[in-house]
């Protein structure tokens, strides 16, 4: 299982991915899901993936060699797309590409093939935008109203998110509630753990500002899981007792 | 969709339901799906539905008109089931007889016949109990060490409980924090919806103590929603901000 948020605003982009992956739950990993694609000043784009792990390393290997887009002469990476709209139709044709390759052999092996990404970033000229990819090649771009798409084990984290993040949030702000987004997961399925990758553009830099990997017994996201596992402790005991009388039968 | 949480504790069992259904996004009613079966002073029982609501409508039927057990003469009732574990089997074997009548058929129409059931109460002599019986008539008992269970859309509502409820859980409390659970449920998926019913069994006394509806615009209910929502906010707002430096690339 997997856990990768994308929050979207007025100041950048944040990317948050866990790195467990399991094949079973007897056959449990770590492996990087979040991706930096940057020339730095020019163009930045961070890839975050979730599903099936050969799929998504294979789409990943095609989207550094070169994908061919129909009526598109020369070969085009991430690197060398024109636009994040683009970026978003490459990842969309590697995933049908591989999955044309072999996506019978794993569904007559009873083995899932869903694979789902999130593309952030901004290439100099354009706007920063973050996408989410389906298994189908098709893709959905990230709004004002809601700035926030979710790949994977989404909806434990989602709350928080639905409350907490508004196009205007400060972008550290945002980072730090995408990890409570990420905490929560993490205590609801076991699937999601340690280490956490993020990255954290700034808008108009074309750069990455901040790639980090949270290790296990890291003493800022220890605190903060504890300061809001005892924050929602005194926020439910605040709130009065329900007032409703007993029945009289 | 349906949220139903069941949440037992030292002094006695809430069952919470709410009552919005869909057939499809264009068709969406109120119906119960929160049941009582009592015999006061004796015995009490509450039943939760999820899932397709002709099927569990119809196990219900039965449940009230009589299972036909496999080497017991008399059709049992679970107003004359002899033990909470025997009236849990009542409920596997309604499902497995509705579906062998009418599954086939939903198959054939792509209709999802998956239903789910919490089963909460107390036989005079026996245990307090609380089940979760599934589509295929099998069931699982509460423990001490999760102290909940739940049936329908339960991600979302399901880190508040993981961190709040404990077995000593104040029985009120546990109310309180179940209707929290709901709350966030309906915030994150709008299938999910007022009015919420809710019941209170208290141990030993083997009848209901509090049955009611929470009809939409509800004070306490409203206030509740505002006051978690704003103690969400103050929370991840006094949490300090990530201290990770930017990278130097």
């Amino acid at each position: 299982m997997t856990y990768c948020a994308g929050l979207l605003v007025r100041d950048g982009l944040v990317l948050i991915a866990d790195t467990r992956t399991n094949a079973g739950l007897d056959n449990v990993s770590t492996f990087r899901k979040l991706h930096v694609f940057e020339t730095a000043g020019e163009r930045v784009m961070g890839v975050a993936t979730a599903g099936n792990l050969s799929v998504s390393q294979s789409v990943l290997a095609l989207l550094q060699e070169g994908v061919a887009l129909p009526g598109v002469a020369e070969r085009e990476t991430l690197l060398t797309a024109p636009t994040m709209f683009r970026a978003a139709q490459l990842i969309g044709h590697a995933v049908r590409q591989v999955l044309q390759e072999i996506g019978q052999a794993l569904d007559d092996a009873h083995v899932s093939a869903d694979v789902s990404f999130l593309l952030g970033g901004q290439i100099r000229g354009g706007p920063m935008t973050l996408f989410m990819v389906y298994s189908a090649g098709n893709f959905i771009e990230c709004g004002a109203d809601a700035p926030f798409l979710q790949i994977g084990e989404n909806k434990y984290g989602k709350p928080i998110l639905d409350r907490a993040i508004a196009s205007d949030t400060d972008l550290y702000d945002a980072l730090k509630i995408g990890l409570i987004s990420m905490d929560s997961t993490m205590r609801s399925n076991l699937a999601v753990g340690l280490p956490i990758d993020l990255l954290v553009m700034r808008r108009h830099t074309h750069r990455i500002e901040l790639a980090h990997r949270i290790e296990p017994g890291e003493p800022y996201f220890t605190d903060l899981s504890q300061r809001w596992s005892d924050a929602l402790k005194a926020a439910h005991m605040a709130i009065p007792k329900p007032p409703y009388a007993p029945s009289s039968g």
